[in-house]
C-alpha cells in the first residue's frame, strides 16, 4: 500500500486557497498510485485559529470544506484534521479530530485526547479531550491514528485518558499515524523524533508523521514529517520549512521507503535562519503585503534583519531608513550604508536633530530645572519610530522591529520607539544568538560589514553610550535569561547554578520589570522554547520579590 | 456556629502584606466569636497569577504563607484558597484547592473539578482537574466545599466530572461553601446568584460564596459575596468593590443573617464606574505609582478617563496634558480647561504645531509628489503620544490612555500615538456608554463640561473633521459592535438580526483589520463579559472573509 504524506503551508481562514491546494495534492498523490494522503492536524481551519474557532460562519466553512474535499477521495482515501462538533451536548463544542475519508465520505472520526495548554498552546479553551481511543480499520489494516499531543507523555500520562500508545497497541495496529501542527524551535526536533521513537517501541508498529509547515504570525511550523520502520529507524524526512509530497509503501507489516534516508545535517543557527526567513515570508504573503521599511542604525541587530527582509522579500522590496542623530558616530552612518551596498535595499537619510530639538523646545518650559535623563533618549527613539511609522502610512509598507531577545528581557528598549513595528524579526534571538547568526548570513560573503560586527553595541542616544554601561556582558547575560525565561528557573534556583547573586538580582528584576512594555510589544517570531508573547503569560502589577 | 464571610483585596505576589491581612482578619472574626472564616479561591496567591505558577520560588512562598497562616487558626478554623502541589505524578503540577485549616494544621484539601479556560481564563495551562469529589466535615457538620467554577454547569456537566453538586448533595450536606474569584462584569452578577440558588436547590443546603475585590491589571473582582438559606433566598450581601467582613450563623440546619437583607439597587452605570474607579486605584497602589499623566483635547473620553482619574487618585495627582494643533478649535481648548478648572487637576498647555512642522519638513523629501493622507493625521497623534511619554518618563507619573472601546473595536487610533499608554480606563466602554458614564459622573453638579458632551465628537486632525465622516452613528456601529464581541455572532448572524448588511461587512471588515493594532494596545479594564485582550485571542495573520 504506497501512502502519501502530504506537508503543506495552510493560512487560517483562507479555505478557498487551503481547499485548493489539498485537492491538487489528492489529485497528484493519486496519480502517483497512492491508495492513501495523510495531512497534517487541523488542517482545514489552519492552526491555530483561536477564537475563530467560536465563529459560526468559520466552522460552516470548516464543514464545507470536509464536504468539498471528500468529493475528490476517489479512488484514494485521505486522512485530515479538522474541528469536528461535539455532539454529545456535554463540555466544549468542538473536537480537535482526524478524519479518514474514503470514497468520498467522511468513514471514520478520531479524536484528540491530549490537548496541550502550556506555552503557546491553549487547546483545552476550545475542544473536548477524548477520553475513549480505539484504532480504525482501512483496507484490512489496523491504523492507530492519533493527533500531535497524543503521543506526547513525558510527564506521565494525563489522568483522563491514560496513555494513548498502550491503549490502542493493545489492538495490535499495523500502522501509526499521527498527525501534528508541531511548531518549531531550535531545540524541539531531535525531541519530537525520539518521542515518536518511544511510540513506534510502545505500539510495535511503523509510524507515519505528517506536519505543518508555514508561519502563521509569531508560530512557525518546520515541517519535517517523518516516516520510521518497526525497528524505529527513520526511513523519510519531508522537507524542513518547505512544502514536501513524498510517498512510503506499506508491506510486510512494515514501511519502507524507495530512496535510502540521509539524516539531514543542519545546524541550530541555520535552523534559526530558516524559520526567520520562512517567518518573514509568511507574515507578508498572508497579510497581503509586499515591502518592509525598517530603520538601520549601523549597528548588527537591524543590519541582521535587513539582511534577513532582503533574503525573505527581495531586496527591492526592503527599505531602510539611516536616522543619525548628534550622538550617531561616523562609523555607523558608514557601517549602514555598507550594508546597503551589500544587500541591494532602497534607503533615505532622515536626521533627527531637528525633529528632537523641536521636542525639547516644546517642553523646556514644562521640564525647566530639571537634569537631562533617559526621558530625552527616549525622545530620540520615539522620534525614529514615528519617523518609520510615518514612512509606513504613506507607502503601505510594514514596519519590521529590530529589537533581539536580550533587550526584550531587560527593559533595554523605549515602547513606542525602537519597540515600534508590526512584526518583531529577532525578539526571539538573544544578543550571542545574533552574532552568530550574522557570522552563518555571512558564509559566502560579506552582508552584514564586518565592522557592525566587531565594535561594542551601543544605542547611540548619548554621547560615547555603550551597552556595556548599563548591562553585564551579553555572554553572561544571556546565560542567566536562558535560565530564568527558558528553563523557567527562579531567581534562587539560578543563584544555586552558581551565578553572581547581585547580577541574578539585578537581572531578575530588569526582567520583571519590562513586563509591562513587552505586553505592548509586536509579535514575534518564535524559533526558541520559551518566546516572549502568548507563550509567556505574566501578571502586570505584581510583586516579584520572591 | 457563627462564620465569617471574608472579602479582601489581594496582591499577587505580595506574601507578606496578603498575610498579614489575612491574619488580622481572622484575629477579627474569632474576637467576634466566630467559629470558622472562610477566604476566597485562590487567597494565598492572589489571582491570576498567570505563569508565576510555575515558579518554584513563587509556589514555595505560597506553602509557607499557608503554614504561616494556620498557626494563626487556633480557637477559629478558616477556609481558603491556595495552589497545592499534584503528588500524584501524573498530570498537572498543582491543584487549585480550598484548604481546611483547623487547630494550627491544614485538615482537609479539597481541589476543583470544573476548570474555566474561556475568555480570560486558562487554568487548565496550571492545575490538573480533580475527578473525585467528596464532602468534608467541620465540627459534626458536613460541608460542601467548592470552588467558583464548581458550581456553573450551564453547558451541561463537564464529561470528566459529571455535575458536582449533584455529586456532593448524595452525602446530604448541611451547608453548601463556594470560594470564588469571579470577576466583574456588567452582566455577571444576576447570572452568579442566579447560579448559586440553582445550587442551592440542587443541594438542598444553605450556601455561604465568598469572592475576592480588588483588581489585578485589567481583571477586576467586584465582591459582593453572599450567603443564601435552604430556600435559595439572599441573606446576605457583601459590600460591591470594597473589603468587607460580615457573619452569619448555622442554625437549625439552615443559615441566618442579623440582619435583614436589603438587596442593593444598582444602576449598571454605576457598576461600571465603581469598578473603573477600583481599577485605576488597584493598578497604581499595586504599582508603587501615585500620580498620572493623561492628553486631555476637550472631546468626552479624555475629560472622562481625567474625571475618573480625579476621583480615583486625587485631582492633585493627575496632570492633564493639553497639546493643541492647527485643526483644534477655539471650544476645545475652552471645554479641556473648564474640565480643568471642574476637577482641579493640574495642567500644561504643550502645541503641537513646530514638532509637526518639525516632522513634516525633515519628511519633505521622502513624500515628494505624494498627498497628504492619514499619514500627517498620524504624525499629530504620535506627536502627542511623545509628548506625553516624555512627561511620563520625565516626572514618573502613568500615562492613561483614553480610547474606547468602539475606536478600538473599529481601529480608529493611532498606534504610539493615542493608543499608547500603560493602562487603558475606558477601552472595555462603548461611545454609547462613555455618554453615559459622563452623565453619571455629573449626577451632582458639572464636572465634564457639558458643551463636550453635546458637541459632536471628532478627532480633529483634519479641518472639519467628524467621527460621523467615517463611522456610522455610534447607536448603530456599538449594536453591531456589541453582537460581533460580547455576543461573539459571526457576521451572517448579525445580518440576520436585520442590521443592514453593507454596514455590517463593512463594521466587520473594520474590526477584522484592526487586530494588529490592538495585539499592541495596553491593558484594558475590563468591565464588560467580553474585553479586548487577553479574554478575545484571534489570529492576526488570517482571512477573515467568511
Amino acid at each position: 500500500m504506497k501512502i502519501a504524506l502530504s506537508q503543506l503551508n495552510y493560512h487560517i481562514g483562507n479555505f478557498e486557497k487551503n481547499n485548493q491546494k489539498i485537492i491538487d495534492t489528492i489529485q497528484k498523490a493519486k496519480t502517483a498510485g497512492a491508495e492513501l494522503i495523510v495531512f497534517a492536524e487541523l488542517a482545514i481551519s489552519g492552526y491555530p485559529a483561536k477564537d475563530l474557532l467560536r465563529n459560526s460562519a468559520f466552522l460552516k466553512q470548516c464543514y464545507q470544506s470536509i464536504e468539498s474535499i471528500a468529493q475528490h477521495c476517489q479512488g484514494i482515501a485521505c486522512i485530515i484534521g479538522a474541528p469536528v462538533p461535539n455532539q454529545d451536548g456535554e463540555g466544549k463544542l468542538l473536537y480537535n479530530a482526524a478524519l479518514l475519508i474514503e470514497d468520498g465520505e467522511v468513514k471514520n472520526i478520531c479524536k484528540k485526547s491530549l490537548l496541550p495548554d502550556y506555552d503557546v498552546f491553549d487547546e483545552y479553551r476550545y475542544f473536548e479531550p477524548n477520553p475513549h481511543v480505539s484504532c480504525i480499520n482501512f483496507k484490512g489494516k489496523t491504523i492507530a491514528l492519533t493527533i500531535c499531543e497524543d503521543l506526547w507523555d513525558d510527564d506521565g500520562p494525563n489522568s483522563y485518558v491514560g496513555d494513548i500508545m498502550l491503549e490502542l497497541a493493545k489492538e495490535n495496529p499495523d500502522l501509526i499515524i499521527n498527525i501534528a501542527a508541531s511548531p518549531f524551535s531550535y531545540t524541539h526536533f531531535d525531541s519530537r523524533k525520539n518521542v515518536l521513537m518511544r511510540n513506534v517501541i510502545k505500539g510495535s508498529a511503523p509510524l507515519i508523521y505528517v506536519n505543518q509547515i508555514g508561519a502563521q504570525t509569531d508560530i512557525i511550523f518546520d515541517g519535517r514529517s517523518l516516516a520510521l520502520n518497526k525497528k524505529a529507524e527513520v526511513i523519510l524526512e519531508l522537507k524542513a520549512f518547505e512544502e514536501d509530497l513524498q510517498y512510503v509503501e506499506l508491506q510486510n507489516n512494515d514501511l519502507s521507503s524507495s530512496s535510502t534516508y540521509q539524516p539531514v545535517k543542519t545546524s541550530e543557527i541555520s535552523l534559526i535562519h530558516n524559520a526567520l526567513i520562512l517567518g518573514l515570508k509568511d507574515y507578508f504573503q498572508k497579510s497581503g503585503f509586499k515591502t518592509a521599511v525598517l530603520g538601520l542604525s549601523g549597528g548588527l541587530d537591524s543590519a541582521l534583519v535587513a539582511a534577513l527582509a532582503c533574503e525573505a522579500l527581495g531586496s527591492e522590496n526592503v527599505l531602510s531608513i539611516l536616522m543619525p542623530s548628534i550622538y550617531s558616530t561616523d562609523h555607523s552612518l558608514k557601517d549602514a550604508l555598507d550594508l546597503v551596498e551589500n544587500t541591494g535595499c532602497q534607503h533615505k537619510i532622515i536626521p533627527i536633530k531637528d525633529i528632537a530639538s523641536a521636542f525639547e523646545g516644546s517642553l523646556a518650559e514644562t521640564f525647566a530645572g530639571k537634569e537631562q535623563d533617559t526621558t530625552e533618549e527616549n525622545i530620540q527613539a520615539r522620534t525614529r519610530g514615528t519617523l518609520l511609522m510615518a514612512i509606513s502610512n504613506k507607502f503601505g509598507n510594514i514596519l519590521l522591529n529590530t529589537s533581539n531577545k536580550s533587550e526584550a528581557a531587560v527593559g533595554y528598549g523605549t515602547l513606542y520607539g525602537d519597540m515600534a513595528g508590526s512584526l518583531s524579526v529577532i525578539g526571539d534571538v538573544y544578543k550571542t544568538q545574533a552574532y552568530e547568526l550574522a557570522k552563518y548570513i555571512n558564509r559566502e560573503r560579506e552582508i552584514i560589514p564586518i565592522n557592525t560586527i566587531v565594535k561594542p553595541p551601543s544605542a547611540e542616544l548619548r554621547p560615547d553610550q555603550k551597552d556595556s554601561d548599563s548591562l553585564p556582558d551579553y555572554d553572561i547575560l544571556d546565560s542567566i535569561l536562558f535560565q530564568l525565561i527558558e528553563m523557567e528557573k527562579s531567581r534562587e534556583d539560578v543563584i544555586n547554578l552558581g551565578f553572581d547573586e547581585a547580577l541574578v538580582n539585578r537581572v531578575n528584576n530588569l526582567l520583571c520589570n519590562a513586563e509591562f512594555k513587552r505586553f505592548q510589544a509586536p509579535p514575534i517570531l518564535r524559533v526558541s522554547p520559551k518566546a516572549f508573547g502568548p507563550g509567556r503569560s505574566m501578571p502586570l502589577v505584581a510583586k516579584y520579590s520572591f
